[in-house]
């Protein structure tokens, strides 16, 4: 069914940055789709126009009291110039879910889809083909009712934008370091943390300048109860190879469910591998590193993809895991999981999505 | 010192709403103060403009991070038409507490005051006059950098705005019934609990709306890590009256420092009652309501002042506190308050700020 998006092309189409300099959600592209909402109304005048500021009261409910939800998607330019979308059902559906944690009405699934297709359709010229480079797709919705009330917007706008971006890691991948946290928490069950709303990244913040002023890339989250499981790292779940097992921690209610973290899993079981998903205790990993038997430590998400993790900082001591460097499992991970987004290899699972 | 703070005069004021219909939140009066901040320059161009809707790039951090902190306090104007402020001071504090919780920059507390003091000095004609009615005022930062990276912006803007609003109970002060929450969680201990910010206020949404839909006013939150420590009601601080004591959850590192809570500590003191700041379990109130010792219990905060709680239900069951009347020392606070507040009683710990 197709439903009925306007498009009101730009008549100043911008001069595109360097595919080699594209760096992360500097630059956006010609065009954003909008969707409003009013009690009353519902969803309504979905619409692609010109990449453009927004107006919005300074009452607006987003500026106070921050209910608000976002995706974050890509879209791959293989080399013979088709263009791939990474397992967009997986975001509509998580947005529904985050949608609904933050009271904010749902948004019709067909709906969305045609959307983000029909938007990254006309702007893909902005897909990069530079090695590495993808287009990021960024919907979010934000509340706008002018109402400085504690309660449910009464309105909302969905927007859907899009940033092309470079490689995560300049140099390809490589290992970073991450600061164990012990005095800040991300998020604890029965809050927010498995909704991918903005205030999780806020709340996230002070301790990855802290890290940033140890030396280190980013934080490991320890749980807000017992300070000792293993949450997330910085914005990206986390795996870790310990002997002939890959640990990584359950869904617990506090954790996002990442789409790449649930991909990674699909990928280990179908090469046969032992995957547990469980509470995993810092004292864990320490005890399996003194061991020997941490063979292995990364993070996934969608903008690094995997990440690997080259050394853990957990009170005051450093730890170097795999020799810091890349561990096998890892690259291979890597390799696989890009060279599926990128059209490279076979796509056994059908994860991609083929823009027309 | 005074600071160099622009003023445009609006060519075109409102009409102003009905003080008998004003609501909370709703109306905004003719002018607001903005200052902006960019990195290397600092907070830069203050002004105050025509009351207007602001641009905002559709990547700015504010709609995707959250980045953002507010603070709320009221003007009164006393029978004799002379504009009283609330222990403005206290807030502008607190703001750039939570600005250093939220990684934003601290602002001048002089140059806020002066702005706080010349808005509404403009906008007077604003602060009605009908009784418990009063000006809410609506300081507020936002991040505006157009980044998708997860860091602190390097731009933000800090902005003023002014609402009149009406008596919080438009029958004057009456018992509410509160739901104790068993599973949603406000806040947890190394989180931004103590921080005025927006993802706090969505985090409470979900939990509102089931309370609500139970018949509840509001939830009475417990904490994340034991699920039985009192914390806050709703988005207001707690106080039992338990036998000759009362009692109110100590500031544990999860709950807003709230302003009215310091004044009704002051005020109790000052009245030689016996005050503990404590952990307060939700079964030592319900022990204390079984035995007949729990007298009075409130809410207390900038909006509705004093809120007497008249019901808590807890695991399906109900408990009508003080016989569901307003209690006396809670009646007693909420008349003293108000009086210093409205210019009507002395005001003996010197928390009024007149305007000129």
């Amino acid at each position: 069914m197709t439903r009925s998006i306007a498009i009101e092309r730009t008549a100043a189409p911008k001069t595109k940055p360097d595919e080699k300099q594209l760096g992360f959600g500097k630059y956006f592209t010609d065009h954003m789709f909008i969707l409003d909402y009013d009690e009353g109304l519902g969803w309504h005048d979905a619409r692609i126009v010109p990449y453009q500021p927004i107006q919005l009261d300074p009452a607006a409910k987003v500026f106070h009291y921050g209910q608000t939800v976002f995706e974050g998607l890509k879209a791959y330019r293989t080399n013979d110039g088709r263009i791939l979308l990474f397992r967009p059902r997986k975001n509509i559906e998580r947005m529904n879910r985050s949608n609904d944690r933050m009271s904010i009405p749902p948004i019709d699934e067909e709906l969305f889809m045609e959307a983000l297709t029909k938007l990254i359709e006309l702007d893909r010229d902005w897909v990069p083909s530079e090695p590495g480079t993808s287009l990021y797709v960024r919907p979010f919705v934000i509340s706008t009712e002018p109402f400085l009330g504690v309660s449910p917007s009464r309105s909302y706008r969905f927007m859907i934008i899009l940033s092309p971006v470079g490689a995560y890691y300049e140099e390809g991948i490589h290992p970073v370091s991450i600061h164990v946290e012990s005095h800040y928490v991300r998020a604890v069950a029965g809050g927010v943390g498995t909704a991918k709303t903005a205030g999780n990244y806020a709340a996230g913040l002070k301790a990855q300048e802290g890290a940033a002023r140890r030396g280190y890339t980013q934080v490991l989250w320890l749980d807000g109860v017992h300070r000792k499981y293993i949450e997330e790292v910085g914005s990206m779940n986390v795996f870790f190879r310990i002997g002939d097992t890959i640990v990584t921690p359950a869904l617990n209610g506090s954790i996002l469910e990442g789409i790449t973290r649930d991909s990674v899993l699909e990928l280990l079981r179908h090469w046969n591998l032992n995957v547990e998903q469980r509470a995993v205790s810092i004292d864990e990993i320490i005890e399996a590193q003194r061991s020997g038997a941490l063979r292995e430590a990364f993070g996934t998400g969608t903008a690094a993809v995997i990440s690997p993790i080259g050394e853990l900082s957990w009170q005051g001591e450093a730890y170097v895991i795999g020799g810091g460097k890349t561990g096998e499992l890892t690259k291979r991970l890597y390799d696989s999981l890009t060279g599926i987004q990128f059209g490279a290899d076979p796509d056994p699972f059908g994860w991609m999505y083929e823009l027309k």
